[in-house]
């Protein structure tokens, strides 16, 4: 089975955003062994859209198309597509349940053209929206699999992943399973890695070894083609033992997880708790604490101390700022310091340098201290960082938590 | 003439990477008056791609490549593409004497493959590589302009700014002056503020008005065709005033900018500073307050204050959260009023709510306070928002933002 992924939206032809949802869904489709041999883009046009369709299943088994499944007038996917294979558009009563209960919640008034979003073809599997009004569809027409999903990433991958996925999996019949493990790295640059892994990455060919590096970490995707489950597994463990023994010092977690997620984690595991002054970073280390569910047990809060003014607040004393300045390890140090204690933390931590675009206190941009406190230890790290104002602060806090993690596996 | 993008890479049909060069390209077609109507992914797979270049020459004027022009064997754009216009390859010498260059000057040994780098279609105009080896190629055959590029966008991009679009805007001959502007709005729904514009989204075709929604915001591009830039300039100007008229209200900006960015910029034109106290929104204010450079004299600090142990630490008085609990108006009051005032602030702004996944406190998940408090002014925005955690946090600030930015438009 070979897949096209159609992309519907005069958005992406204007280049508004990027085709985003084309690489998400290649990756999950690749996951589950299905071939893509295309990505296409077209408009929000009715004609052209039909022509995508007729080119696409003369190629591919199956077609998945992203976007137009809106409440406007230039949201005609389904309908086109219902044209082209020939079926009806029925509405679907969960879909339009749960679009008068969310009106009815947020207690705003429902447009008529919402309605059009509960709208399906008929005889079609309908795929919930969990985030979202528009419901998937999803149906066998001929020899075509046609599948359609929201546009929105937010609505399209918990749809895809949580219905779709397990859809695909049922209709299309494996007797191979392809298995992929994704190892994630921090503190390690791509070439650096494969440098050190290049006979291995050369060398095999089950698992294939792919490094792919981004956001300031580099992931190896471990990919093992075998009759059963347990096979892979046994090829993927063979691997993953050597590369480990290679580069280890640098892994912090498995697939879709992020340090913040792992530090999180590990907190909670030692029953330990953190508090935070972020002078640099601006709230960002508090962010991505907080973007994990159920850390209040955890995170006792942070102190976003920008200023000098908001710096003395913490007790900074007046002449360490003029001693050393704002962005020094001393300063550091007390932060993290007087985070821990002020709100009676097992942990803290601080952040302040300088993020550009200018220097301060005739500091580089880029110098960057993390300081990190306990009952026991006071440490500083201290960074000179290239790049630019965000990914600077980007930087720093995957700095942090790996710091954090490190000294928590330190003491084991 | 219009044009389609074709990007060559077994890459991105895997997932590794998005399509960013499609987005790049298509933006920069509409600024020169190109229209692009599809854009397409295949493989490093010859047959597959002759089939695309069929297809695409039925459709559009100008085909765009990206991709498939390095060194190694699966890179076979340039053979295929000549193959299908009937041209031969031959070296240029340019190109060439750039890559011996190279080798020389990095003391490398220079691979036979890598002379493949310098083949050219015979007859082209061939467009330097100042970042990379691999030169671009464009000619025109038939009735079709052919352009092909390097993938990598840091070679292509400046390929295409430097000598493609000079190429291009020479090639094709323009009277035609096409200028876009875009229109952002918080707080209404597309449908609504679709349904408020409809006789002038469907009536209008000089300026064209299309809606885009995304992150909990809504954009209006209009976009105006005229003889010279005055022209387009008035005929925008008429549109938005109508526009303006009807839903200025929720109006915020324009182009690319953000409600963190406005907010800043009305700060500093007022000379206010700020304070903040985070609860339910955990340091994603102050992340964006401080995302934007230059704040330190507008953003007095934050207390990121997740739990009742870091509000009491603002001097929220225990009585207070056993009366109302954190999540009321009342809380958001006095984090608001007190984080003000020690922050020694113009303006205080509170966050306190549910982001799920769970209940808090018998409050529903998505239960909202935003406290703001000035010197002569208290007042607290209640709101219930559906959707998951992360869009409840990222659309409480975004509130939070335009709260600001009303109460200071209130005061003119």
């Amino acid at each position: 089975m070979n897949a096209e992924i159609i992309a519907i939206g005069s958005e992406l032809l204007l280049g508004q955003i990027a085709n985003t949802n084309a690489q998400y869904l290649s990756r999950k489709l690749a996951d589950i062994g299905i071939n893509v041999y295309y990505h296409t883009v077209v408009g929000d046009n009715s004609e052209r859209l039909k022509q995508v369709i007729t080119t696409a299943k003369s190629r591919s088994d199956l077609l998945i198309f992203t976007g137009g499944l809106g409440p406007t007038k230039d949201d005609l996917t389904k309908e086109t597509i219902a044209d082209a294979a020939g079926r009806n558009l029925v509405y679907d009563e969960k879909a339009m349940s749960a679009i008068t209960g969310y009106y009815k919640k947020v207690n705003k008034k429902m447009s008529d053209n919402n309605k059009k979003q509960a709208l399906v073809i008929e005889g079609a599997t309908v795929f919930n929206n969990d985030t979202g009004m528009a419901p998937g569809i999803g149906f066998l027409e001929g020899e075509t699999h046609y599948i359609l999903l929201p546009g929105p990433p937010k609505e399209m991958k918990p749809m895809f992943s949580n219905y779709v996925e397990p859809y695909l999996k049922q209709t299309v019949n494996h007797s191979e399973r392809i298995v992929s493990r994704v190892l994630r790295f921090f503190g390690i640059g791509e070439s650096l890695l494969e440098t050190k892994l290049e006979d291995l990455i050369e060398r095999q060919s089950n698992p294939t070894i792919a490094p792919l590096a981004g956001d300031w970490e580099v992931t190896l995707r471990l990919t093992a083609k075998e009759t059963s489950a347990e096979k892979t597994a046994v090829l993927l463990d063979e691997a993953e033992t050597e590369i480990q023994r290679r580069v280890g010092d640098f892994f912090y977690g498995y697939g879709e997880t992020s340090l913040a997620i792992e530090t999180v984690e590990l907190l909670k595991e030692r029953k330990l708790t953190v508090a935070a002054a972020e002078s640099l970073t601006g709230g960002l280390f508090s962010k991505e604490v907080t973007d994990v569910s159920g850390v209040s047990s955890l995170f006792k809060g942070s102190f976003v101390c920008y200023t000098n003014e908001a710096k003395k607040q913490l007790h900074v004393p007046d002449k360490l700022l003029q001693d050393f300045g704002a962005v020094s390890e001393e300063c550091a140090k007390e932060l993290a310091e007087n985070a821990r204690k002020q709100l009676n933390a097992d942990i803290g931590i601080s952040f302040t340098g300088v993020a550009g675009p200018d220097k301060s206190e005739g500091k580089e941009v880029g110098t960057v201290y993390i300081g990190l406190s306990t009952e026991t230890d006071l440490a500083v790290h201290s960074l000179q960082l290239a790049g630019n104002r965000e990914s600077i602060r980007a930087r720093t806090v995957k700095h942090g938590f790996f710091d954090i993690m490190k000294h928590l596996q330190k003491g084991e």
